[in-house]
Formats: structure tokens, sequence, C-alpha cells
């Protein structure tokens, strides 16, 4: 696939995508595949975001012999087992998948990050980010990443994540695995879960400045269809809906609470 | 390319993109490729919102031929002249265009508009949301319209949309031309321009609030460097900045001012 330096409105996107990765982020002198130990300074408060059951993972091998799959591997010069499930490429070969309705959908985490990252509740360290896949584990961004606008290069990028634990795959982390599951993520905290089906409405901006409040967490789900797991509902320690119950895509929610957290940073400065 | 009929949150988007865009929208009896005329119940008090100067075309014909042109091309199955060009794909070939750094970026208007059609401020008619283009031309969308999630699908759209001037190609249309340049577009109504270099700093909701009031229209750049054309300058009555003049991408800009409309239209119903 051909790729582009492709022109941005500020200059330091002018260097090279993958080059990005390595300019910023945390320290960290842990380079294993295994969870990394959160620091000190992130016990301050901040609110932290997480994107619940992400329809993100490798091509399972199931199906990784599926002519469908090995047509599309082929085609992007990949290895199906390096390459991203995809619905909107793979949609025949998945329908074999357990619950195929609910995976394989990059974009949906893409449209998500893309209105959260990079701002300055995120940047400045108001917020932090996460994602929580399917198999239980939560993948944490550092508030410097640049996520690639370009659709085809996140996913390279995020089959990386899923591969390695981490990228870039040596030196500071920019994304990295949090934890093993979201019980071990949260501990103590509370989970305050956006959903259509809750009971009790209320204002974007009152949820941020309460997960604020509280230091609990706010989870939204970032997968096409159907209810959250009983393992998600669990953890959950109240259930919200915004926008009159509305149904929205995640990104929708994604930009909503990146309203709401502009609000609280402005309230907090003023 | 494989086609996915991907799955989603709601019932609804389980029919095909296509077949989609003939479900809903206005009635209009005009179907050829001029301006539509402006229906009696459009002059009821909207926010109206316009991207401008979109880095949205198809491939000119100098560059038809090129090499990198005409291997993409064939790869979709499509004749240059029905593309849209597109710096991640064509990056090589459209170097030799005039003011290429502007030009050719649809996923700059993609991600803005998937911030913006389909919630309920667009959708219950609070607000309309535009697209004027490098050329002039000021496409409209109906406020029904469902944007494909699929980046591929949305430019095969938007290029039909560029050589038709409208879409579904018969029947009504659910994107058409507006008008032919945005000083027609505009007539008598005034402009306030989200710029970074604007000297005034304003809170979204007050922008979108002063917008409803006066009838003016928003306008923000969806474009991927450089200044806006004196062209839209001279029709700017008047210059903010938001977020502290940070540097926003055109989707942040759109998501800023989602948030702003349901905010409006909680206090307009409240």
């Amino acid at each position: 696939m051909d790729e582009a330096e492709v022109p941005r409105r500020d200059e330091r996107t002018q260097i090279n995508e993958d080059e990005r990765l390595g300019t910023n982020g945390r320290v960290s002198e842990s380079t294993d595949e295994e969870a990394l130990p959160i620091a000190e300074d992130e016990l301050m408060a901040k609110v932290t975001v997480v994107l619940l059951e992400a329809a993100l993972e490798l091509i399972p091998e199931q199906i990784a012999g599926h002519p469908q799959v090995v047509r599309t591997a082929r085609r992007y010069g990949l290895r199906p087992g390096e390459m991203l499930l995809d619905a909107g490429i793979h949609w025949k070969a998945m329908r074999s998948l357990e619950a195929w309705w609910r995976r394989g959908r990059p974009d949906i985490v893409h449209l998500s990050l893309l209105n959260l990252l990079e701002k300055a509740p995120v940047r400045e360290g108001l917020a932090e980010v996460f994602v929580h896949l399917q198999d239980g584990r939560v993948i944490a961004f550092s508030p410097g990443v640049r996520v690639p606008k370009n659709y085809d290069r996140f996913k390279g990028l995020m089959a990386q994540v899923l591969r390695l634990g981490r990228a870039p795959p040596e030196g500071e982390p920019l994304i990295w695995t949090a934890a093993k599951d979201l019980r071990g993520f949260l501990g103590n905290r509370g989970l305050i879960l956006l959903s259509e089906d809750a009971e009790v409405e209320e204002r974007p901006a009152d949820i941020v400045r309460e997960a604020y409040e509280t230091e609990s967490a706010i989870g939204f789900g970032a997968f096409p269809r159907g209810p959250f797991s009983k393992d998600v509902l669990s953890l959950a320690t109240k259930m919200v809906r915004i926008r009159g119950g509305e149904p929205l895509k995640a990104w929708d929610v994604a930009c909503a609470l990146s309203c709401a957290l502009y609000d609280l940073a402005e309230r907090l400065k003023g």
C-alpha cells in the first residue's frame, strides 16, 4: 500500500508517523511484555476514560487459512497473524467466529481515539485514555502519543501493540499493556458506565466532574452491537446515559467526553 | 475492494450503505446539476455550519496519466476521473499540482462530517451542515443523510457527488450542490470564522448561540495547512478562536461545535 507524507496543519507532523512514535512519551525502564507498573505521579487526581470491550484483535488462528484472510493479508504484504481482524475486509471469514457481530471493528476504536487523544486535557495530564480489549487486557496511551490519522497505519500500529504488548517495540513505550484485566486495572476505583439503557440521564460535564471528584473511571462500549458483558456490568458502580438516550456511536461518546474534559479543565483553571 | 455489511449498534444500519441513501431525506423535483432552490422551511432559524475550502476534489486531468494515479485507479477498478484525489494514495502524483499541500484530504472531511451529521441537532433540524469546496461550490447534506463510516465508501460517495452534483443520481437528493460559490450561498448572512489566528477567544457554546441568534453561518477550515483564501477571509464578519488557540484538527472543531449544538438544543427545549 502506498504511504504518504501527508501534509498537516502543524509543523511537527511533517515527520514520518513511525518516527513520531519515538519522539515523546513516558519514561519506563521495563521492556518486557508484562503489565508495566503504575508510576507514582499517576496517582494524582485524573479522569480515566476507558473504551470498553473494544472490537480490536489480531486475526484468530481459527480463520487464518480462510481464503478471504489469506488474500487480504497478501495484498497488504502481511501474515494473517500480524493483521487486525476487520469486518470491513474479513466480513465473510469472520462469520464462523463466536460472537462475530461484536468483533473486528478497529474503525470504532480509531474514530474514538481521534476524538480523545492529542487534545489539551489529555496532553496536559487531566485525563488518561485506555482501551480495554475483549480478552480483558487494558492498553494505555502516553499523554504525548500521536495516533496515525490514516486508518491502515493505525491498524498496523495496533497490530504491533497486540503482538508485542507495546509500541514502539523498544525504548520508551507510548502505547503499552497496563493491566491484564479490567478488575485489576480498576482496583478500588469505581466505574461510571455510559449506556443507552441506563435509567439515569446526566450531562457529560457532570459525569466528568463526578469522575474527577470520586476518582472513578468512565467507560463506554467500543464494539458495534449488543450489551456489555456480565463481567463489565458487574464492575460498574453507576450506569448513566447521555444525550437523552439517543443511540450514539462510540466516537460520539468520545466527542461528548472530550468536550466535557475541556469544560472541566476550564473550571479547574478558572 | 471487499465490502462488508458491517454490524452496527442499531438495527437500521443493517442495510447496505447505498440502499440507505435512498431511504430518507428531502423532497425535490429538480434533478439537474444546477444549484437547487432553497425551500421555504429552510428559512426558519437554524445554525449553519460550513466546512470551508475542503480538500475534496476529483483527480485533476493534469495528473490523470501519472503512473501512481493509473495504478491506484486500476486497483479500485475506477477511471482516474471517477476517483477522489487523496494524499494518502496520490502523494507522489500530486506534488506537481498548484498548492498541493492544501488539497487531497478527503479524510479531513470524512472525520469532520462523522462528528456532525446523524446527531440529534442535525437530524432534528436545529443545524445544517455544508461543505464548501476549493472550487467555490457549496455541497448540502439532508438532515437524514447517513454518511458511510467506511472511508473507501465515503470517497466513492463523494466522488459521485462531485461528478453528478448530487447523490443518489436520481430521486430525492440526500447530498446536492446548494450554491456555486460561498458569497451566493451566504447572501446577506454573516460568517463567523473559526481560526487559530483570531485575536478573540470564545466558548463554542457562545459562538453557536450567537450564530443562532444572528442567523450567521459558522465556518471552519477543512484543509490540511495554511491560511484561508482571501475570498473566504473577505466574507468573514467575525473571527474567533476556541480552546485557547490550541492547534486543532478540523474534526476537533466539528466535535466542539457538535457538543455546543447539543447544549443549544437543551437550552431551547428547557
